[in-house]
């Protein structure tokens, strides 16, 4: 369940002989501690000239008064080394105002001086304009090409450094506080090169340091594993939870429902009467919902029986989708709820040996785009987070050459932390993340697989 | 320039002694012949049961009369081996009546039975339902599954095959001949892995040995490489063909235009009076503008100059929107044009040492996405054609072992052929392609990167 090599690589026997043979050296990434406060421990440094920058200075002036928030002046920047300041933790470029080609010079200009003065795994956050929604076809096509830069910049920028594009819709500049509050800081460790669309959100988050508080949220497949770290996240950042797991993991989960002060639900969500029984475990009702119970059940299309295909669409698909009807049917999820749903990259990019699984993770992504407007309506908001190579118990099993390939074939170098996930599904658990629907978010390194 | 290892592999020492050591064996990829008349050199069997199946029928009615159509009967297909029939070259389902989970095991129960039975290089296509365009949030999750399905399925079909998924909108039916002449023939041969979305179109090709007879076709970077293979396409399929480059490659230009019958035009795309000296030089017009000229300047932004990333953008991004421009001001461009852009892989997953390429390539894929609905008012479609690795004089630059991951990289083990691509673009410039517009079709062997 560990990587040993990156231990050995940030070693410092083990650091002299990687650089001697030229082997790959990821930097061990860092995370978010519980009882830190600070979302950027540096230096923060702003550019480009769009209409976003007043909300990160409002965001910077919030951050604690240890932390350091620069402006790039006319001629302030190209001073910017580690001589001249602070490295820098992190960097947000506003390109909300580049409307013609020749603009697009400005992203050189900045992150060619800044990277100069980079401290290790910065943070960097692109702001811009969604693309549909701009008028001018000139215009748009240079606000999508930033998706080109963010995303070869987050190949390039190596120090365990993570590279986002977040697209700011008109109104949604009041969310971009708890946005940066996550992507600037370590809470995003293994996020990198993805696109994200902020819209207008009517809650706000309104205590940092407990962001979820006064919120109840269930976790199914909870006992262990990425479930287990959601439900240890979302406690953590203030909510009460239901941790919800197959009978058979009903020990475990009592454990860990015990130590982080919530109740564990032993059940299963594939039972004809699954809804039913999870209404009238929640006569309160629910704020958050995390559909994280997964299975694998692996196998070339040639040999895939129909009760591993159909377990798999079971529990993976069909379940969410009908125990999240049923709360919605019992009035059980409340308005403003956080719905998640744990998807997958070989639900993006497809896998061999996977059609079953890959399946069942394409569908709930169209799951969660089929269902935001509707349940937009009522303040919900549906998202699905698609993780990598994550190191759990069900990775560990892999054979050492696959596993190490699927643990290096990101931009990071390494696997991700259950942690990395949980952290993910908590910033689309609050309150003001009703700025995000019906989009998918990886948690994967910048994983180079695709579609 | 040519792929040594796919030769040797396919020989008949090399069979044996790369089975031996278990390294990988592309299959030498069938590629349509000028000439040719058959879509389908054997058998095509359909399965499903939606709505769509009878356009397929009359597709495959239409085949020559050596081609062969089954039907997926209740109990036929069981009973479809290589025994029982000739070999399978295509295969289509519609997926466009699935609207429950339940019903997704259609798709093991089809496609196990039916792998069985596939020839060498065979195509698969998978049609559907845009999951937009349904108002039922599980039929919508249904029908984005399919996604999972199909690019899990290219990933294990292997014997040079491809997947596609078509999601055909209302109406556009009829548009689906000319995509299966495309996709279930030898000219799809690198593309897979994709998603194409066709509404309805008012023009139809009539002549299918010709579609593009009577129409003229404008390529830029004409002299070698994709622009060389695209013009020799279109030339081959009926269009008069205009070959532009720059004056420096004059000759070779003018060689190729004299054997194509059509005309050189020699010409720097980004001169300031490059759009009054194209438009002079089309007095009678164009209806297929195939934007091609590419340079790469690569450098980590780092060490990035001004003068790369300018002239990357200027050449790449910028010379084709003001080209098009002044075509559309000029009323040079016609009514029902088809606009092609060359986009590539890099501009969808970014790419190390390529911001400045990326960038303007994201920006071809957000210039056809933002310019489509105003332009579709007058029957001008606008698409990007984005190319993985490609055996070209570029790519023959690349250093052995890098250049050698490139090409295996992909679902089909190997590089492409600069006439995959020109076969893709030929396809999106024919009458009946104003079905697609606004979309980016990867000519990429299903190449694992991407975002």
């Amino acid at each position: 369940m560990s990587d040993r090599y990156i231990a050995f690589a940030n070693s410092n026997v083990g650091r002299r002989l990687v650089g001697a043979l030229g082997l790959p050296a990821p930097v061990r990434l860092e995370r978010w501690s519980a009882g830190r406060t600070r979302p950027v421990a540096g230096a923060l440094l702003l550019g480009g000239s769009g209409q976003l920058g007043e909300a990160v200075l409002t965001f910077a002036a919030r951050l604690s008064d240890s932390a350091y928030a620069a402006i790039d002046g006319q001629h302030g920047l190209r001073r910017w080394t580690a001589e001249h300041g602070p490295a820098l933790k992190a960097l947000v470029f506003d390109a909300s105002g580049l409307a013609r080609f020749e603009q697009l010079i400005e992203l050189r200009d900045f992150f060619q001086a800044a990277l100069k003065g980079l401290d290790l795994c910065p943070h960097v956050v692109i702001l811009g304009r969604a693309p549909e929604s701009l008028k001018d076809p000139i215009a748009a096509s240079v606000q999508r090409s930033l998706e080109g830069f963010s995303r070869s910049l987050g190949k390039e920028i190596r120090r365990g450094g993570n590279v986002q594009l977040l697209y700011v819709g008109k109104g949604a500049e009041e969310q971009l506080e708890g946005a940066l509050r996550f992507f600037l800081s370590p809470k995003s460790a293994y996020v990198s090169g993805q696109v994200v669309r902020l819209s207008a959100c009517a809650e706000q988050v309104r205590d940092w340091s407990r962001p979820l508080a006064g919120k109840r949220a269930l976790v199914t497949g909870a006992a262990r594993g990425i479930g287990a770290a959601i439900a240890e996240t979302l406690a953590r950042d203030g909510a009460e939870v239901v941790l919800l797991d197959v009978p058979s993991a009903k020990d475990a989960l009592d454990a860990l429902a015990a130590r982080l002060g919530g109740h564990g639900l032993a059940l299963d969500i594939c039972a004809a009467d699954a809804g039913q029984a999870l209404v009238a475990a929640l006569p309160d009702g629910v704020d958050i919902l995390v559909h994280n119970a997964g299975i694998t059940r692996d196998k070339t299309l040639a040999k895939m029986s129909e009760a591993f295909w159909n377990s798999v669409l079971d529990v993976n698909l069909k379940a969410p989708q009908q125990l999240t009807q049923a709360l919605l049917d019992a009035g059980t999820l409340h308005d403003n709820a956080r719905v998640v749903l744990l998807a997958s990259i070989s639900g993006i990019a497809g896998n061999l040996g996977q059609t079953n699984y890959a399946v069942s993770k394409a569908g709930l992504i169209g799951l969660a785009q089929a269902w935001a407007p509707a349940l937009g309506k009522r303040g919900i908001s549906i998202n699905a987070v698609a993780p990598g190579f994550i190191e759990t118990q069900m990775t560990a099993a892999i054979p050492l050459t696959i596993r190490e390939a699927g643990r290096r074939m990101n931009a990071m170098g390494q696997g991700g932390l259950p942690q990395d996930v949980a952290e993910a599904v908590a910033w689309l658990a609050q309150p003001g993340s009703g700025a995000v629907s019906g989009q998918v978010l990886r948690v994967c390194g910048q994983s180079l697989l695709g579609a």
